[in-house]
């Protein structure tokens, strides 16, 4: 296609719209600034491409750590350092899943243990594989019938929400629960259909719990297609399901967050800035959360750069260990609370590099207006939804502390189908989309650092 | 990460702020089933993988002819028919760029003769290049110094705007016009800098055009990478290209648009909705304009399916000849005009089947307002944008005859990565993103037909 150009009102964020010229010309600097000169994309693909997924309590992961702490300084923190954090050690090893049809052959499946589940000890475990399709079917299975089997819980990822966060929502029940549920009435171990937006063969991880007091067994993901088979085979013949797997917990280890700094010319009150340096041990962690790292760098380095004069303190927060136990977040808010340190505000970016879209506020009503007061300012870089929402699993702690947090609102519609898998690589991020996360999250902090 | 949903004010788009609660509940209607069982994402597979590119002229566009009545006539028109189009045929045929450096040795360059050029006619044409990075550059270039040489336009595309379309404007008269430009002053052919925001090597072709009695010199494009490496080295050092080129125009042909409607019950005055059904000749036309073609028809199977009562005729058009011609848009425009056809509304598709941020609205003030009073109910399907502004090359000739004119905008950010590239093929397109887009033109489709 062809264009010509007609009129737009949106002539680079240098219409204000009421607002003050002066800070929609600053936004304009930091744009232009990033989508020229930022690092954001560069460094995504040294984390990505030189160190992989970086699950807590890997090597991988400690090399992360050593590779922020480097950034951070090369983008011209005052300060920086790390945060003590003891971490739970997961580790996936060898694993297979295996189906036998009635014709006595067996076939391989695509399989992914989920995260932080028990495996089958390296021996075969095996069992008639009966299916539910909801939570519902399930209550009202007995347990005799439950009893040695193997549950495969295929309910699908809506299609319906707009927001696919809220898809995902809906569905990670199946996930976090399917092992202890089908202990409850005596299964043998439960396959849990994928969290996927994709119709693909990809199994997606993710972080399984187990209720105090039921036994640990096992649960594994498979991809979309691969349930629909294997939904079509069990309506018309018995499955039996042979699970071989080695992962488990390892006990805990000494591990670290990242923390660097600019210092406040004003006073050292903090606004924070953060993402999670640790990933699934699939893919390459580039969307989650590799993206929320570099992006959270990108707004100390563009600060530096062109000498924004911050009067508070403005910190980025690389957290330890959100997929498996979000510890690196519990320990910040501890540390937080224990020093007595001043939070003004805190936002984590924690959705995907994607093209934003809007910031979540999960604040009083007073500091939300406030803040949609300078929508306008937002719109011209695409930015126009602020509405109350959960503000991100790492800012939690301090959430509850009273502190105003926020979390980037990228475009969800691709993220779940790649999030905690295999596809989940460098590739898959777009450089100006990327770009312009870290944009909106300089200009946020732009604007609470001069009115807050 | 995980993620525990809070509230959120976007329910769905049951929430209707004001607006009829009857369109909420159509508008989530419409996205329910598109989304759930749209066509579009695997309609657009065939026309991709069965099909590929499809050059106006070429065998391919008739069988993607063919393809588009099938398929209107399965998404349940009442009436298909094709519109004959006499069209421009072009052909590329085999083309090499090779450069000379001091050493002697000759390199080849990844290139794309620009559409519409013609080529050296199989005989090597060669002599030394010489480089400017602008329009200004080269018009203070006396013609002595442009005589016998090859000029380089090394204009890169913008990265500062937030619209790559804007980027795309601001670039798009090197690619048109460097041609002529270079033959006024006596040089051999014209290489440019593709019309790329990536930082790669893929070069992007698309149309150029010889002003009237100007010699019909050669143009062809490069890509980023290229562009930079040959920025480096005349800065070093003299540089000798040769080009070998068969590509030109190969006169006329009759060819046809494909056309097909569902009759309106209240009266037969038309609401069109279209893309356009060629491509260029490389990669597999899949965002430009696949995406649009398989979105407009999925609006007139989603009409049939929900039994949505059209007061109107709703048409899909897919224009012949958008990418070197706009003879199918110009043709629809002259038999509307002929036949005294009434027509409400039109709106094109032709921007890349990504995720829908807004309808640029090309009409006069009270329509235009009218449009947007009804954009609340848009927002929860992330659609925010009504802005005045150009309503897309195959609706001109509406436009231009006072019929009111729209284009759905969709995120820009990777469109001009791919853009008239080897790389524009079904894998970019993401299925969710493409049917949110279908999604938003059978809403304000259903809008305008009950109200106007």
């Amino acid at each position: 296609m062809k264009k010509i150009l007609g009129t737009s009102l949106l002539l680079f964020g240098m219409v204000a719209f009421g607002q003050s010229k002066e800070d929609s010309i600053q936004f304009r600097k930091i744009s232009t600034e990033i989508l020229n000169n930022g690092k954001g994309y560069s460094e995504l693909r040294e984390l990505t491409k030189n160190i992989g997924h970086r699950l807590s309590g890997s090597e991988a992961y400690e090399k992360s750590v050593k590779w922020a702490e480097q950034k951070l300084r090369e983008a011209g923190a005052d300060k920086v350092w790390l945060q003590e954090v003891m971490i739970p050690v997961w580790e996936r090893g060898k694993e297979s899943l295996n189906i036998q049809t009635s014709n006595g052959k067996w076939k391989s499946l695509k399989m992914l243990s989920l995260g932080n589940s028990e495996g089958t000890g390296g021996k075969d475990v095996s069992g008639e594989i009966i299916m539910v399709k909801s939570m519902e079917e399930y209550d009202k299975l007995p347990a005799e019938k439950v009893k040695d089997k193997i549950v495969f819980f295929n309910y699908a990822f809506s299609q319906s929400f707009i927001e696919t966060f809220k898809a995902y929502g809906d569905a990670a029940k199946y996930r976090t629960t399917a092992a202890s549920l089908t202990a409850k009435k005596g299964g043998k171990f439960a396959i849990v259909r994928s969290l996927s937006s994709a119709f693909d063969d990809v199994p997606h991880t993710g972080a399984m719990r187990y209720e105090d007091k039921v036994s640990k067994i096992p649960a594994v993901a498979i991809g979309s297609t691969t349930a629909d088979e294997l939904e079509a085979l069990l309506k018309k013949q018995k499955v039996t399901a042979k699970l071989n797997s080695n992962c488990g917990m390892k006990g805990e280890k000494l591990s670290h967050s990242v923390i660097g700094e600019i210092t406040g010319k004003k006073d050292q009150s903090v606004i924070v800035v953060g993402g999670h340096l640790d990933s699934w041990d699939v893919g390459e962690g580039a969307h989650d959360d590799g993206a929320g790292i570099v992006q959270s760098i990108e707004v100390l380095r563009t600060f530096k750069k062109l000498a924004i004069p911050n009067n508070h303190t403005i910190r980025v927060v690389c957290f330890a260990n959100e997929e498996n136990g979000v510890k690196g977040g519990i320990q910040y808010g501890k540390t937080v609370k224990e020093k007595n340190e001043k939070h003004l505000f805190a936002i984590e970016t924690d959705a995907g590099g994607f093209a934003p879209r809007g910031i979540a506020l999960d604040m009083d009503d007073a500091k939300r207006n406030q803040i949609k007061s300078w929508s306008n300012l937002f719109l011209p870089y695409g930015v126009y939804n602020f509405e109350e929402r959960f503000s991100g699993t790492d800012l939690y702690p301090l959430h509850d502390m009273g502190i105003p947090a926020a979390e980037l609102m990228p475009d969800s519609q691709r993220y779940f189908d790649i999030h905690h898998t295999e596809e989940d690589t460098f590739e898959k991020v777009n450089r100006r989309e990327l770009l312009l996360g870290a944009t909106a999250l300089t200009q946020i902090i732009y604007m609470i650092d001069k009115n807050w």
